[in-house]
């Protein structure tokens, strides 16, 4: 992993991924007690991050390989992602999902193209086994949701965005908050801005007990969570950091930062209040962070990802409800 | 009123208004039945497009007479627009506004700096008559809504963005749907388009009922609207097109185009899943068109403002419940 994959990725996703804007709100700097600007990736294609990845991925694979297709095990945003860069591509996608996936992300992958495989989560399948299973009869090849090097890369295409962004605002030193699960996203911004725009350090940002990632940067080794499911952050909820993001986090990144449920549900609101964006819970964390828990910061400017804007509209009334109140 | 001031406008708003995205969906095409892509104002600086003009107009005045400070009538989008250009400038505003307005609207307008005078509409107070004697008394400069030759090229400016990146998609024809109340955005629009893609045509987005300017297009007269209450798309809702607009929109665009209410609130929950982003009701108005008038447009291609974005959470939650459907 290195900087000049990310450059090659902002090649192959120059006219594809959207350039989201760097927005901010007077209202929203004075809740927080200094300047934040918001990266907006719910306005990516597919409403998240995922797509630079997933697009990036499949576009650096050898033309014979990805004629054959591709295959993701994904509930979420990643399935999307992979979906509409197979699509785009002319190739087969098969995606992995539990068959108690929300319908409406299922119904979306089979709208994108995408070959649906439910499996039995209850039942105890394993998808890894399954996705080994169809990619080997298939040919097909597997794009992890992050721990992959040109899924790094393309999330890192963000932190160039960012860099250069902050930069016509004048800001060449700030704390970058990145909403984080698995750290694809924050190990390809964290190489972004270390080339780019090394005054600022990336902070991961996690849901409160779901916290691998703070604790491995704490402890210097991968630790993982205890349980996968339980918080409505679920977008940014992974067992446990992986072996090619960790020593980039390691390297790069931290202290860690956490937020509670409600704190993510009233920062959903004030981003609907003043950015009029739909951001999903687990895409709110890095906001919740600059507007709740400003005793965890440093500088005088921060930078928030908005990672996806998937929620559904029972979600998105309990922030509305929230009034803004954590 | 000329493309030269549009261009003009376009040099002071450089660094200071926002160039919003044009987006789409697959998803929201396939409900139109053609290709539709949006123009979404509620990114601007205090959530709708009426920042572009008033910021445009506070910017063209003299340096003397603009030190002695602004006066404008709104209790919407107009006066936070006018209050952020003021405040920018560092010269007084004033906004004169109806003691009823919500709360939350009165509050923004104060915490953007500027000074509010609250007048009684139920006595039947004449808002025209005190932000005359204001303005006089204080050497203020009155910014009108819509019918002043710097606020529409001020909005203007966001035609000449629709033009450069409808092109960067290969787009040269389309019908051009905005979001209409005086006829300032929908004209501003319209002349830009002229000049920079003459093959894209402007068609006004009105509610029903409240179709003063569908009306005024058919009879090539000014015609009023019976009330200016009692709809939910309140933002687009005016007395009757300005004269300074109407023979721009008579020129121009047309026919016109007409909604419901149910439509609106419909067309804010597919932006909201799909575009993830915040429309307010009279914001949606020309998506709604788009998404559920479609027999009433011609062109394989067509481009909808969503105008702004200031809605209450109480309204948004009508939306969702809303499921899409009109």
């Amino acid at each position: 992993m290195n900087i000049e994959m990310i450059r090659a990725a902002q090649k192959r996703l120059d006219g594809h991924a959207r350039k989201t804007p760097l927005l901010s709100s007077p209202f929203l700097d004075e809740i927080a007690g200094r300047r934040v600007f918001f990266k907006p990736e719910c306005l990516q294609h597919t409403g998240s991050f995922k797509y630079r990845g997933a697009r990036n991925a499949v576009a650096a694979l050898d033309d014979e390989t990805r004629a054959r297709g591709v295959i993701a095990s994904s509930s979420g945003n990643h399935a999307q992602g992979v979906a509409l860069a197979a699509r785009e591509h002319g190739v087969p996608a098969v995606i992995v999902m539990p068959d108690d996936a929300p319908q409406l992300k299922i119904a979306n992958t089979r709208a994108l193209g995408a070959e649906v495989v439910l499996y039995d989560r209850a039942a105890g399948e394993d998808r890894e086994a399954i996705s080994a299973d169809l990619a080997q009869a298939r040919g097909l090849t597997l794009i992890r949701p992050f721990n992959e090097p040109q899924v790094i890369a393309g999330q890192g295409t963000c932190g160039l965005e960012i860099a250069a962004q902050a930069a016509e605002h004048g800001v060449l030193e700030a704390e970058v908050l990145v909403c984080c699960g698995g750290g694809g996203f924050t190990a390809g911004i964290a190489l972004a801005l270390e080339a780019e725009a090394p005054g600022m350090r990336v902070r991961p940002a996690e849901p409160e007990g779901f916290d691998d990632v703070k604790r491995s940067l704490e402890t210097g080794a991968i630790q993982s969570n205890a349980a996968t499911s339980g918080n409505i952050c679920d977008a940014i909820i992974t067992p446990a950091p992986g072996d090619i993001t960790f020593p980039i986090l390691h390297r790069l990144c931290g202290p860690g930062l956490t937020i509670t449920e409600g704190q993510a549900l009233a920062a959903m609101f004030h981003i609907f209040e003043r950015l009029k964006l739909v951001a999903e819970p687990g895409g709110a964390a890095a906001a919740a962070v600059a507007l709740f828990g400003g005793d965890q910061l440093e500088s005088d400017t921060v930078i928030c990802t908005i990672s996806g804007g998937n929620v559904d509209p029972h979600m998105f009334a309990r922030a509305l409800v929230s009034k803004g109140q954590p």
